[in-house]
């Protein structure tokens, strides 16, 4: 569009005023006749108007995008999160645009003012650490939807899955499998899904009879999931103790851990039963070998949305759990 | 920020013009004096003004953004860009932000008519298609840079490999192992990056005495290359003309392959070795079998950013192709 070509000039072309081109531009065509809304949709191909989105989002307070700040897009079920959103988001006329906070605060406190800046409509968190530009977010009121972890700072939308009965139910099979050396890994520095499914499955061993120190609790440090995994493998398969069955609380954690049985030159589920909590397709691919519980991650999208336009309309969304398979 | 707070509100309250306060606000300093903005902002902070990034794009043209637009970022090697790049920009003042056009014309569009209506600095292209709105940006002459794959309409900033010498690197390694029964496997509907790797790796072979109909040249079907590399598996792996060397365009086609070859009863590389070009992380941990020729995924964000800072900066920038590793 020429530099210089305005509402303005649409309006003289047409010979009407700036405000009858704007309501028109804009999709508001019931005050004027047939006619005039004909001679301006003219004026606008004529002179190559092309309406200014910020301008609009300007007036209007927001724009078509949401923000989807999401922690290590490299994980397939992060990946499959934000295809699932993107999608949906699009049938509802939202374009998404995508952040990787990688875990870090300071970089979810950038993304966060940044999106603010350019005035997106909604937000989704994928796996939100706390930061003080999210306890804004949550004093301002801001659109808002939490997936995978809660709002560290307490209340709003969720979407997830029951994750202590995730690991219940792992404990549950363990058991009825007859396993006898049971064995946890973890992140130290987990997130609430993280720890819920490890307490999940201890909760429910330990009304089933086990004592905690019967179980190997590996917790790793660091933000990598796969190396949490490997460096538990260091300390489970090496030694006498070595475990029967473990839970992996998620897929990379187990990936982790099988690259070190191998090493050890053991083999997965042979030697060692490993089940984990995720289920992401990439599985089938490259990790016949890991049994899962699968969370239906491709059914998330759909349910963010239903949040967001919930929350656009003024009504509440508390939690929505999603059921997983397994078996 | 108040919702009637606005730079009338600071510069009433200062005691001085709009512009004034505009000025100050913007950094520009030099034709006021201390004595005035130290009152301005004093002003700004009493009334709790805060600039409207949006405001300030809508009269510099331009945002703190850039996009990257790219197709799958479910891929290792996409995330892995996406990172490096997010990382570099930031170093840069930049914030990135990421759309998936899942190799889409249609998506691709729909993300360059958004992220041009949010006034972002600059665009990345990971991936590109061709499609009406990449032309239009061509031709608008928009800070661009292109990766993996050239921009589909002729010119362009471009990062990437060459990808023939990959290709041809493939095909003298297999040759000097003794290799005598060889394949290829790339996808049909293949980029410029995956086609050029084929064709290095064909035109090297009949440098050295191949005839193109000894070698086994499996095009697969759709977008993805782990099916792609599945279903190639299907048909190279059953029969009695089985390849000994298989060269796979990417990680995910070899992923493929070598789930199809395990249900066949082959083990990869015992009975027929693999060679990918890629080499994400990834491989390390659920791929310990496949031998790559190792992209830099890792250093491309640095020269990306370098580009698009020599392309605001209205210097010339043409193609950086980085150097892979093997062996």
């Amino acid at each position: 569009m020429p530099e210089d070509v305005s509402l303005a000039t649409v309006a003289a072309r047409a010979g009407v005023s700036v405000s009858t081109v704007s309501r028109i531009v804009n999709g508001e065509m019931r005050r004027a006749s047939p006619a005039t809304v004909a001679r301006v949709l003219e004026a606008v191909e004529a002179v190559g108007y092309r309406p200014n989105p910020v301008g609009r989002a300007l007036k209007r307070g927001q724009s078509q995008l949401v923000a989807m700040i999401a922690a290590n897009l490299d994980n397939p079920a992060m990946a499959t999160i934000a295809s699932s959103t993107e999608a949906a988001l699009r049938e509802a006329g939202y374009v998404m645009v995508l952040c990787d906070t990688h875990d870090r605060p300071e970089l979810q406190d950038e993304y966060l003012e940044a999106m603010r800046a350019q005035m997106v409509s909604g937000y989704v968190l994928v796996a939100a650490v706390p930061s003080p530009g999210l306890s804004e977010l949550s004093a301002s009121r801001a659109p808002a939807v939490f997936v995978n972890r809660r709002n560290p700072g307490g209340s709003g939308a969720f979407v997830g899955i029951d994750d202590r009965a995730a690991g219940a139910t792992v404990a549950d099979y363990f058991i009825d499998r007859g396993r006898r050396a049971l064995a946890v890994v973890f992140p130290r520095l987990g997130s609430s899904a993280s720890r819920d499914r490890a307490s999940g499955f201890l909760a429910r061993l330990r009304e089933r009879g086990w004592a905690d120190e019967a179980i190997i609790q590996a917790a790793g440090d660091g933000r990598s999931h796969l190396q949490i995994g490997y460096d538990a493998g260091s300390r489970i398969f090496v030694g006498s103790d070595a475990p029967d069955a473990i839970l992996s609380v998620s897929d990379q954690i187990a990936y982790g851990l099988n690259r070190r049985a191998l090493e050890c030159g053991l083999k997965i589920p042979d030697d060692c039963e490993l089940v984990s909590i995720d289920g992401t397709p990439l599985n089938q691919w490259v990790a016949p070998w890991l049994k899962s519980i699968e969370i239906p991650y491709a059914l998330y999208g759909a349910e963010i949305v239903a949040g967001l336009q919930l929350i656009w309309r003024g009504a509440p969304f508390g939690e929505r759990l999603l059921p997983c398979k397994f078996g």
